[in-house]
């Protein structure tokens, strides 16, 4: 209990009383806000580790909206909504549309009569996904000032075009673990780089993520990648901003070996670039397969210039006493066993398998954290009554 | 607790004693019954706005089978089966046949070995809808009487060829609570009348549940239609006389102005001719794709030719003190919103949005309160001890 | 509960102290395992009959993959989590590809944070099944033991190529109901046949899981099947050794009419042939679409020679007292019913109609006693808490 009552205590002493009821992008969030989920989830993993219930809620639906396949997101999303006590209710895109304008204000309203927590996936739209959700958010706070709703659901940004919030969050858990706490974490080097893949279209928003989280944190983030793939420029302002604020630094390269030198952290993973990325929505949006294809064809060929950005032994070996913390979002492209040639050497991976597990364990308290923080008005009072009950999950 | 205390009292002043397990049509429940849905769901819903549980069930399942896509009632089975404590399974039709006679029976059975309730929509296939969940019905009764199931579950009839219960029956309890109460619907005007949509196939029961339930309560129902767009005529049959034993009328007009002249209630909404579904039904069994397609072609031109039926401010003018309510089951095809040319005028639906949201939003505990009363031999002890419990629901 | 304290006291009396967490081959497990399975089915089932409480869990998930199409286990598998309080979440394969190897490791970890049980069902692939389940289980076990995982998720093999235990096991419940006791079972005739059906490739799993596990009660098993539709060679090996254990006999003949002499119970069910279901799986890696099509219309050409194959009122006639007890894992192939002519005639599976439900029953109890015995180290302390709480299930 000791452990949870200065937990409890930091939560206390963090000002939460601005905070909105959903969570959407890390940069509009104070840092006593990102605080309190790193805290809550660490409350919440703490009892699940005890055997011990976290059930917040009686019952309840969680809706969950994925605009793209998941595997990873999809269940820590239903694993964090069953740990509180809540059942997921798929929104299936397949089945049933969920459009802009009118459409998604009702059918906001129509799937929220009894749900406290939405969590949505859309990332395939460069300038939507984000956007959408500000939409949703209006749509049921709007329906429940007017009665419509009992209850305020509060959304959870499973992944945008933007951000990627409960990934960059799981990474941040995994550094302040690995490293002792936030503190700790000042003077850090970070080089978060692309990594060559076969494959193509991957999002920018976990890069975008970690850009925009870890410079808050008065880190000494590294972005690195071939000329050619930016990110959104207004997230890169925002990274270079916050560092200068936070004390750390934020630089840019085109060297993958600069950025790995005395790194106490690598993150390297292929994204896809941000003009590719506008035109590929610009396609899609306009029904152009052919262009689509022929897009395909090119990045592919521009990400084939680019094999030698893996994260091998040799590059490894640069790092901070070559013993660097390599960090993926998973799954990752592993040379010689997902792929002929990717973003990571086998021997590579396979030291930091385990570490790479731990870093996507946090990620369902994180969601869950989330929740009840955008739920309940006074979270404090909330989990020392959950934590109180003492109640053994089995 | 008061409040609940008249709503308990009023039930149990209710004749239940001969009601079936399974809530298939409005028209072979007698008003007891349907004053019990009505009450029930009251008490949920009320609770459910105090943050108050809900939770009959420790565990349980509630099967839903949906034979076409749906996201509101999917949702509303979704919630009501939560709300209740149960967890809801889907029947896939895609993933797992369901068929007629033999299989139906052992589906049914194999399915319900700890199942409290099941939901079904098949509106379809007209003629096929309602039978087959008679078939369902008997396979359950029969599993039960020979001990082959424990219990006996609940069918809800979420939307068959001819009824639409937990639709009518939400629409009714927003018309309870927009004039006061059931017995103030005397003598009210409700024009159910046919609108223009650019779409095709839609189903009958909406239009066939509202005239099956509203003329049993005193109400002076017009249903209005261009000609040739005919409901099953049984049920046109039905609501004259009802409209006769309750002391209303039930009027048919082919003048959508005749029918909004004076209206208290009006409900513009799309539906196929009676005998389109009919030839499509027959299409369709006959997997005959041409005549399909024929045929779509034929309903549509001749929908396009009552492009004029639409719910015009000019429309809603002629109503009482033009101030009618406006009703929609929802989505709506709005002009110049979600279609070109619809059912109503983009000013009209927006002068009501919240009213059709608070429509739906019945719908969630008129389910759950069908589950209650058809699983609970003594609903109003149950009903006293959840009550009663003062659990909260988080 | 004098009932529940004889059940509980046999549960006490079994050596379970080297079991495995997984429930993967029946052969795998001692008889004292089996016997647990059956007591605590039993105990699961009682308390269900009688309205009561079999939550084990407060909270947690239930992971189900399945790499085919299935009504009936899904549901047996959904209700057996939900009867303990566990919610299902599918690992959906259309939506997320589950492979070998590293994928394997990764995904089963990545879906098991919060994850008490896993439900396996993958019979597609002769000699790729069971051995994918053991690299799940391999999985999960290290991930437990590294701490990436906080609980050890039991795995249930829901039907693999080799053995089907949760219907095997259901099916010797049967037994054990029709005949008194387990110890009744000794001498008593069960003919285990293939019967003819108009489709093709079905499992091998049903077949080798009867006569490897009956075999080990002391009956007289008989497995008979035309020439050429071989079981699983080592299957068939073990059968045979197991007979000769338990003092029973396993016999093999290619005549109908001789394994139903005199017998007990019948089990008349079709099968493809071992060596089709090799070919076929080749063909199915080689993605070899015009191979297996040649390859059904020979299986099938094949199959057509055998209609005799038929468990009709002629061949009932010759079982003992002409009462044989007739099973089926179901659905069955019914003459003149489901198909013109299959495994059974109508009159026949009309009078066991009631018995055959009765027999699939029996499956969520399996499957939640698997899951029981696997999780808690001390079984009979958790059971004899939840059937103490005497908790009514609503």
């Amino acid at each position: 209990m000791n452990a949870y009552q200065s937990l409890l205590d930091h939560l206390q002493s963090l000002d939460l009383s601005r905070r909105s009821p959903d969570f959407l992008l890390t940069w509009e969030k104070t840092e006593a806000e990102l605080q309190a989920v790193l805290t809550v989830a660490r409350i919440l993993r703490n009892l699940h580790k005890e055997g011990r219930s976290t059930r917040f809620f009686d019952t309840g639906l969680a809706v969950s909206i994925f605009r793209d396949q998941s595997t990873r997101t999809r269940f820590s999303f239903a694993s964090a909504a069953n740990a509180l006590g809540l059942t997921v209710a798929d929104l299936d895109e397949e089945k049933s549309q969920i459009a802009h304008g009118e459409t998604v204000r009702e059918t906001a309203n129509m799937i929220s009569f009894l749900t406290e927590a939405i969590g949505i996936r859309d990332d395939k739209f460069l300038g939507a996904g984000h956007t959408g959700m500000v939409e949703v958010a209006e749509a049921v706070q709007t329906g429940f000032e007017e009665g419509t709703l009992h209850q305020r659901p509060t959304l959870v940004n499973l992944q945008c075009d933007l951000d990627h919030p409960t990934q960059s969050l799981s990474d941040l858990s995994m550094l302040v673990d690995t490293f002792g706490s936030l503190e700790n974490l000042k003077g850090k080097k970070l080089a978060m780089t692309w990594a060559y893949s076969p494959s193509y279209g991957k999002p920018l928003s976990v890069p975008q993520g970690v850009i925009g989280l870890m410079t808050r944190f008065g880190m000494e983030v590294t972005l690195a990648y071939p000329e050619g793939y930016d990110l959104v420029p207004e997230i890169m302002d925002r990274a270079q901003t916050q560092a200068r604020e936070s004390g750390g630094t934020f630089t840019v390269t085109h060297d993958m070996d600069a950025a790995f030198q005395e790194a106490d952290v690598v993150y390297p993973k292929s994204w896809a670039p941000f003009t590719i990325m506008q035109e590929r929505t610009r396609l899609l949006r306009a029904g152009d397969t052919r262009g689509l294809d022929a897009l395909e064809t090119q990045a592919l060929a521009q990400n084939a210039e680019h094999q030698d950005w893996e994260c091998t032994e040799e590059k490894m070996a640069l790092t901070h006493n070559g013993k660097a913390l390599y960090m993926h979002c998973l799954p990752a492209d592993i040379s010689g066993v997902s792929c002929k040639q990717g973003e990571v050497a086998a021997t590579v991976f396979d030291r930091y398998r385990k570490a790479t597990y731990q870093q996507a364990s946090y990620k369902p308290f994180i969601i869950a954290a989330m929740i009840v923080l955008g739920r309940f008005p006074d979270p404090v009072a909330k989990i020392t009554d959950v934590v109180g009950r003492s109640q053994l999950r089995y």
